[in-house]
């Protein structure tokens, strides 16, 4: 049996979830969840949107790496922590990092977005570029762990990590009160597997669905073939979504996901922009797939529920955005 | 002396402010307060920002609305109301209306943009054009109201519109706890009355601050000369506040408003987009008014000092950002 599919071991279930709870209080947000009664009307359910937008660095990813960061040893914290991202994982280990005052490294594709490495940099991380392949990633940050003896902290593949990702879903059951139907994109699985854990470790009867990009299908084939099917560069503007699922968010899918349903480019962007008008909130592409598939009818199960919604993240680039508007706005005004 | 200075008398508290909570109660979004470390660190406060861009409708507006609606007499409901808007007012009215089961009526513009006419007749009001000046827009709606004995929900001018702006202050210092300065924009002033009233009931040592675009800045002219200074078409980005300070919004402001602030337009575009990327919600330019005037220093006594922000509404037209982005993004993704 190949080691994409033997099964993991999930060492880790509600009691960690809320250990990592206890941790993070004061240091992450308990954002508010929201709901929108043009949601409702359009998907015909009560709808509870967990809005992971507003938490610090603008996503959820700050959860896990705070929880993984205050688990250190000392040692561990003395010589530092290290991690390859050019998402939100990086902005998120880089303040984890900063807030636990650990030192950190977060090796990032030369061409990742300028912005996304000064942010990084900004809040003090040391930021080292390497090729735009996983190859290059994962040998640099093996290099960088052989010579400082940083300890790697994973996007997605990680325990603590996960732990951290499900203490949004304990908040949203209970802010939101019981639910019938949980539903959060899947990339590299970190978050959907803490959202299974959370949820099934204190309302075992909601069910757990994933939303995909269809053009990032890999956690719904792996799913369906029970085994990691890796992706491989897949192009949509989810780009949160483009990883492959990991070892560990596998092995929790595998147990607790009822299924995954998937979105087209076309339609994650009208999602997008139905949460930008009618909530009046900004997530980014990745954050709406789920509610595209709900949009698109995908969960008809949802019908007359009780539904929560992880909007995940708010990170989007509005310069091209507000160039044009601007210009079109100061001239009104004139 | 004439009708526009003399004073005039102030018939509602603290107590019509509650009372008009207690009415609100289950029709009016409790909105959540945010808070945005970025936002602390740059005008060095700590800053809650009161989100009636979560509100019904995308806007404060609707608690003024339904206030007002609901102490209507039976031959009052029977006989319905008319107001004239082309902003968020006009919807405002039109969804407490359609709740509140009585017939609306809305003039407006008929140079109104055509998203806004056909969100006002959505929730079930009547809408009739008018031309875009304040003499036709007077008098269309005196004629409706002759000819069809509807009542006069007047967007600001209104005691019982007022009362109702001034729950959004009321749950901002519930929910926020003690604060020693609160800020908001003045259009026509129906929002800084209420939250005058409201804050000056509740926290009478706190400084009320008024926003205003220097473009349009008639309230802080009137403020100053003792007497209404209309507006006359002034030209910002701040569409909500070129309208003209009311008589009762200008009683309340005399006695209770510190001062008024203003803000230049590219400073109150890149306060908006300052909330929009940092704090991920969306706010519309009249909303971004306080928020440029803080980010430009105009508050100084606003440091180390906990400060309240009225966010005033969302309702942005997104066609022309969305248009350049779907494009750009969808290319990317391909």
């Amino acid at each position: 049996m190949s080691d994409s599919t033997r099964p993991l071991e999930i060492p880790i279930g509600i009691d960690q979830i809320r250990d990592a709870a206890d941790r993070l209080r004061g240091l992450a947000h308990r954002t508010p969840v929201l709901s929108c009664s043009a949601l409702d009307q359009r998907v015909g359910a009560s709808v509870f949107l967990k809005c992971e937008n507003f938490q610090r660095i603008g996503a959820f990813k700050f959860r896990g790496a705070m929880n993984a960061l205050l688990q250190l040893t000392e040692d561990e914290r003395h010589k530092g922590v290290v991690t390859h991202s050019s998402g939100n994982h990086a902005q998120a280990l880089a303040l984890a990092a900063k807030l636990a005052g650990v030192p950190a490294c977060v090796v990032m594709p030369h061409t990742a977005p300028s912005i996304k490495r000064q942010a990084t940099k900004g809040h003090g991380a040391r930021v080292v570029s390497c090729e735009p392949t996983v190859e290059s990633r994962e040998a640099t940050v093996a290099q960088l762990m052989e010579e400082h003896g940083y300890t790697l902290v994973h996007p997605y593949d990680d325990w603590s990590v996960i732990a951290g990702a499900g203490t949004a879903a304990l908040e949203l059951i209970e802010d939101a009160g019981p639910l019938d139907v949980v539903i959060a994109p899947v990339g590299g699985g970190g978050l959907m597997a803490g959202t299974c854990l959370a949820t099934a470790g204190t309302s075992p009867r909601t069910r757990l669905v994933g939303a995909e990009p269809a053009r990032a299908d890999d956690a719904k084939r792996s799913l369906e073939q029970g085994a990691i099917q890796p992706s491989h560069n897949p192009r949509t503007v989810a780009d949160g979504l483009r990883t492959s699922l990991g070892r560990r968010p596998f092995a929790v899918l595998s147990r607790h996901l009822e299924r995954i349903v998937t979105a087209e480019e076309s339609e994650i962007l009208q999602a997008m922009r139905f949460i930008w008008e009618r909530v009046n909130i900004i997530i980014e592409p990745s954050c709406a797939v789920p509610v595209a598939a709900l949009l698109a009818g995908r969960v008809p199960e949802i019908q007359g529920t009780r539904a929560g919604v992880i909007l995940t993240g708010g990170n989007v680039d509005l310069d091209p955005m507000f160039q044009s508007l601007s210009e079109r706005w100061l001239e009104k005004g004139r």
